[in-house]
């Protein structure tokens, strides 16, 4: 590892590219800024370009005729690093500790898409060129739902002309087993508020007088599973795509033993989910409705006897082929509305949403990337899988540019991506900086 | 009014003497020194009674042997003002609006005590001394469950020993009808916190594989309640001591619309509550269980795909005769234990608790009291009502001192105690010095 590309990767987790918060619109810009910088000195053509939100990097070397085209996609924007008084380290001031980097965005996406720019530079000064024609585009939006980068396909279409895309922003299935994902989950969101009184109320001048708003939201929300685990909602499943045989018998055989892995990284006191269906299965293949944040009332030390006015809670659901995300939305809101307790009011507001991606691991680009994949990892097998998150632009990908996504993803199961000291090891950093050199070789072919 | 007395009223406001807030110890110390300070120079001997929380004020006449014993309680402790954003004007910084004070405590109990020392301050400065003798006992516990107060009578016995408490911390079933509480409900609280994973994890990339301790939260709180509003508490209503006819008949006679008030006060979409039982049957007479409080995952701007390692919900329970506080608490763990979803752990930390009330509005204190009120209030007869909200102390008074107790509240149904914009007309912080006036003099005889 030269120290420049550790320098590199530092300066860019100190910017605290948070998307979803407006206080840090100003980091996210400069964060930008330096990629440009960065792109620009790696001897590609590179330059901002607005949008309605946070902007894309757009970098580009020479074109030539008669080559191949590859776009890499990346983003740097990050997620926010609450709860902080969680971290061992500060979340923006990277540090390195047994082979690992901690620091938000480490792993998710700041380390593996500057290792493939980091790949780009080693080609450059070895080779003075590359062997393909290469777009990177790199944006700010990814952690809030790619809202702008569909547009700015479409507005670019013919610029961004390319035969493959290759994203980096998927995970591994073990420590030094390459990996292939031609499946992600989608995702679509809804935030919904209960409203009863126009205050908080004294829980003893009025309790039992009115309905209780985080009561009625705990019920309306405990309508959403049944007791097996499965979605409640009239129609969810109707159009999930099941599992094709040779999926189930392929990831039986992975060397991952996705229930002990997953408790250990959890540290759950054990694992749950959809009956029927393996861990791995229930991950990669089937939808989730999950609430990701629930405030109401009284939350501070000792007792407050109050009935709030309000409370809300977060929704989003994991979508699987062939579900529809709009669709899945409607019906959700319906199962709201159609169970909402007595005595209060409800707002639904909708959040972002993606769809679900699943291409074929055994076309030629897959192929490619399989080969390439053990040229990075001296020479083990790739594991084929799906994944459980969500990379909305995927789709975007197909539907506008009408090509193909390769996920060579570089994260670990304990990345903590999203979560509090959020950590990717340097040999991956390195094996990443070298998979990007081979998968531009084998693309050039 | 007298410039001097509103002088003292806000300046008893001034104090952000929460006690529930560690931060606040200090402002709780000095709202009590003002409190000494205010008795003696009205001509009592005060002083400050140090327990293991907040101080005692405890203040007497000089005692002559053959008159009545009258104690005289309140708190000067307050609710945590928050949320702040709903206050029109700073909760700690009284201002006059169209005759009524805004400030937390204003009502509760600063307006309502304070009447009862201005109130004595006149008698002595006409009659140069009282027709009885007295104690003023005002804690700054109240507020939170009166923790030491217990401990401080049964050290005090003997100095504290007295015919007959007087209280003015309930309400008024309209402005201008005297009210003589007979009944309250007591209070049992208790705090759940719901645990999976160790720390928050992406809902893509675990999502479906293990619980998620919000979802499981709102499914164990969804069992409190059945669909007909009743708790689903196995064996919690078995205490009840059903409603008397002659109560039902008399409170349906009070010159109080409770719907329509309750409905008005509240902003509520809907009355809900129990069925079988009016809005203030439901409110004075019947046992509810509210939760004051949740939180878990993301609650910030926008969307966070998380899954939440923890979550957490504050619950109280309004007690009704002969419920019993500790065995209801018993219950209702037993409950949460019984109905606790798979995949994740539960703690439960008990709060504060206290005891119903009841007692004999007929009695002859129960009868000095309806005439002390008709005296306050230009003749108007006096509604007998039970209270909703919880006075702990009132039940330990009867236990330990032997006595009864006198609710002579003054608060009106929108006073917003507990709530932003809490106020108190000056026309009842009035009446509350000629009421004080009076029940002194009716209990001497």
């Amino acid at each position: 590892m030269r120290a420049s590309h550790l320098e590199d990767y530092y300066q860019f987790l100190r910017f605290p590219s948070v998307s979803t918060d407006e206080a840090h619109t100003d980091d996210v810009a400069h964060c930008a800024h330096w990629l440009v910088e960065k792109l620009t000195a790696v001897g590609l053509e590179a330059k901002l370009m607005p949008t309605p939100g946070h902007p894309v990097v757009w970098a580009k070397n020479k074109h030539q005729p008669g080559r191949k085209t590859v776009m890499i996609y990346g983003h740097y924007d990050v997620q926010p690093p609450d709860p902080l008084d969680l971290w061992d380290s500060p979340p923006f001031d990277p540090v390195l500790k047994n082979g690992y980097v901690f620091a938000r965005g480490s792993t998710d996406n700041k380390g593996q898409i500057l290792a493939h720019i980091l790949g780009v530079q080693e080609t450059i000064e070895r080779d003075g060129e590359l062997p393909v024609n290469l777009h990177f585009i790199i944006e700010g939006e990814e952690e809030i739902g790619s809202g702008n980068l569909g547009n700015f396909l479409t507005q670019n279409l013919e610029a961004l002309r390319c035969d493959v895309v290759v994203v980096s922003d998927t995970g591994m299935v073990a420590r030094g087993v390459p990996t292939l994902s031609y499946g992600l989950r989608g995702v679509t969101a809804l935030e919904v508020k209960i409203t009863g009184s126009k205050m908080d109320l004294h829980s003893g001048m009025f309790g039992g007088a009115v309905a209780n708003p985080i009561t009625a939201l705990t019920q309306l929300l405990a309508t959403l599973h049944d007791k097996e685990g499965r979605i409640a909602i009239e129609g969810f499943y109707d159009k999930v795509k099941p599992l094709e045989d040779w999926e189930r018998e392929a990831w039986r055989k992975l060397p991952l033993d996705g229930d002990k892995e997953i408790l250990g990284e959890t540290g759950s006191p054990d694992l749950y989910g959809e009956k029927g269906y393996s861990t791995l299965e229930r991950l990669w293949a089937r939808p989730t409705a999950e609430i990701n944040g629930i405030g109401g009332g009284y939350q501070g030390p000792g007792t407050k006897t109050v009935i709030a006015s309000h409370a809300m809670a977060k929704l989003t659901f994991r979508l699987v082929p062939n579900q529809d995300g709009p669709e899945i939305l409607e019906l959700a809101k319906k199962h709201l509305r159609k169970h909402l307790p007595a005595g209060v009011t409800m707002e639904i507001t909708d959040g972002h949403s993606g769809p679900w991606y699943l291409t074929d691991p055994h076309s030629s680009v897959g192929q490619a990337a399989q080969r390439a994949l053990r040229d990075a990892f001296s020479g083990a097998e790739p594991a084929l899988i799906r994944e459980g998150g969500s990379i909305p632009i995927t789709s975007q990908f197909r539907t506008i540019l009408g090509v193909e996504t390769l996920l060579l993803g570089l994260a670990l199961a304990d990345c903590r991506a999203h979560s509090p000291n959020e950590n990717f090891p340097l040999e991956n950093f390195d094996a990443g900086i070298r998979l990007n050199k081979a998968i531009l070789q084998e693309l050039a072919k």
